[in-house]
């Protein structure tokens, strides 16, 4: 049996379904808390569980380097290593090597790359990725590929995504199968249509499990991402999952949905949260602002998470102050429960056949500039 | 109703009973985790109640000065502040405007300070500390006195003794009393017999709902401050509470149960959480140490927190070395659950009469070499 999405509902572009998983069921649309070093920072794994989500994100980059991926796989793989027994994506490894290493240096067999922890010399090739992320013992692999950076000309990008779809067919050999697990393609092209088309019948030609768009939230602008989504999207396979890599915020979530994409990943809730910004209908918050420190008022009010229903936005702003772990705890705990609520709410609409709707009044929610700290 | 405390059984000079306040009932000996600012550090007040934790501590320096006793009044007192329904125990804040604050003076009638954060000045008398508590809404008060310092002549001690006994009678008759909130005096002294006796003959002629032994664990080593204890514990009413403040290690507890110690507090263990060193029954571990890096076994087998339950050694090693949150959380948890269930051991043994035994088997126990990082 491989790894599967059913739909269950379409409205308009926007799909409803549920992702089928040696390690689970995950109802999408759907948002992967960003697990890094095998935590999502600044939370238990059960406090994960208790947000809603159904499915979390590991980084191939920084696992391989520490505690490395045979060591993960000799106490029994990521599930077990942080008390996740549902599904886990992990990525490639390819973007990280790019954004941290040392002295990285890219041919056409892959990356060898310089360490950024302690300068140790590493290889990542298309298969070397494969065989990382199944010691890892990831549910869903991501091919090794090029995030083809922003900007770049035609010939640019053009020539990234040869690479990427070279190690894609070379990453589709080397990954081992197994019953609900899955291999995901990445469909780059920088910001071009025809690029972007080219990526994806080749990537179809191969055939993967899902599909994701890469190369996007990369400094094009929420506008110019949309675009790409609007000539991308369509061109996918209607019967497996889309995967959206590095999206975003809420507002960039519900335009994604609209255009048909089913699962996102993104450190913005949980860097928000360590740094007191809080996502709330309103908008954002940042609870260092002084206007919060005598407010004896929910940070917001029906949110079943901890931050909202044991506490004020008063005691939110004196952990800020006071430099205490527990303010990025409990707004991790918040930011997370409200991107969950978010899903699942567009989730329902779509269902209901009343996403747009929905879409619109989230979108007026979020500008009133009397309540939020970020007009 | 005052503040009571009712013996259940005494062992030797052991003591087993319950503290009944005005937010519940504490089962003694119990140790009370320290939470500084409002929330002790790196647990949701969830977390705190799940280690077995009955009672916590609050610092009253801290809180004047950020963010505020009126401000915390204002927002309905420490208890739904922190969300700790339960008893809480402030300190006075001397203590700390000794350790901590810039340009300290002492004077008969008070100490005058600036606040270690912005300079501010304060002026804390016997008076004041008892408002500020007051408005904290502490369940249990305590005295402001002079932390005699260690070492020091006699004439040095009982100098500051006399100090003490003054503020102490001065805070008697500032405190307003509420049902089931009490208000506890400091025995001073130093490590001088005659002096802690007097001070006890004061404190009593006073009257108090609780007594507090000070001056101890302040660098005087352990067989002196038992020594001090044996001394000192004897001439305490036997039907009130006693505390022994900041004490200390679990083999600091054990000596200071033996003696007929009721009540403790100390950031060992929370600060030792957040350094990777873990409190189990072969002694401590260090687990950032090398040797844990593939250790695919629990922390401590049998222990009920999540670090235990969830993780492995090899997990929580990863998590330190990688600088990860989650890391000193667990370690915090464990750690308070640890001491927890050393205080409710005691607490069975005196009840069932076998508390030398046991006293022995947990000493025997913490020093097995082999098995721990700090032999
Ligand atoms: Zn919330
Ligand atoms: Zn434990």
């Amino acid at each position: 049996m491989r790894l599967t999405w059913d739909a269950a509902a379409r409205d308009g572009a926007a799909r409803a379904g549920t992702l089928r998983t040696a390690h689970g069921d995950v109802p999408t649309p759907t948002f992967m808390p960003v697990g890094t070093a095998g935590t999502v920072k600044a939370m238990t794994a059960d406090a994960v569980r208790a947000t809603g989500a159904g499915i979390v994100l590991g980084n191939t980059y920084h696992l391989m380097l520490r505690p490395g991926a045979e060591r993960v796989a000799a106490l029994g793989g990521l599930h077990r290593f942080m008390d996740w027994p549902g599904p886990i994506l992990t990525d490639s490894g390819g973007f990280q090597v790019m954004s941290l290493s040392k002295l990285r240096e890219i041919d056409a067999g892959g990356v060898t790359f310089q360490s950024h922890l302690d300068g140790s010399r590493h290889r990542l090739t298309p298969a070397r990725a494969m065989d990382i992320q199944h010691k890892l013992d990831a549910t869903i692999t991501m091919v090794l590929d090029e995030c083809t950076p922003w900007p770049a000309t035609e010939e640019q990008a053009g020539a990234s995504l040869a690479l990427s779809m070279r190690w894609a067919a070379e990453a589709r050999v080397a990954f081992v199968a197994r019953p609900g697990y899955g291999l995901f393609g990445i469909v780059q092209g920088g910001t071009y249509p025809h690029l972007r088309a080219q990526s994806v019948e080749a990537l179809t030609a191969i055939g993967f499990d899902g599909y994701a768009v890469g190369g996007l939230a990369v400094g094009e602008g929420q506008a110019l991402m949309f675009a790409t989504l609007d000539v991308t999207v369509p061109l996918l396979p209607g019967d497996a999952p889309r995967y959206l890599m590095g999206v975003g915020t809420p507002d960039d979530l519900v335009g994604a949905v609209t255009r048909g994409i089913d699962m996102f990943d993104c450190v913005i809730p949980t860097r928000a949260g360590r740094t007191a910004r809080a996502f709330v209908p309103e908008g954002t918050l940042n609870l260092r602002n002084a206007r919060h420190a005598g407010a004896d008022v929910p940070l917001q009010d029906g949110c079943p998470c901890p931050a909202c229903t044991r506490h004020s936005r008063a005691y939110l702003h004196h952990l800020f102050r006071a430099g205490e772990m527990l303010g990025p705890m409990l707004l991790t705990w918040h930011n997370l429960t409200y991107y969950q609520a978010l899903m699942r709410g567009m989730r329902d609409a779509i269902l209901d056949g009343r996403f747009a709707g929905h879409a619109a009044a989230l979108r007026a929610g979020w500008r009133r500039p009397d309540e939020t700290d970020d007009p």
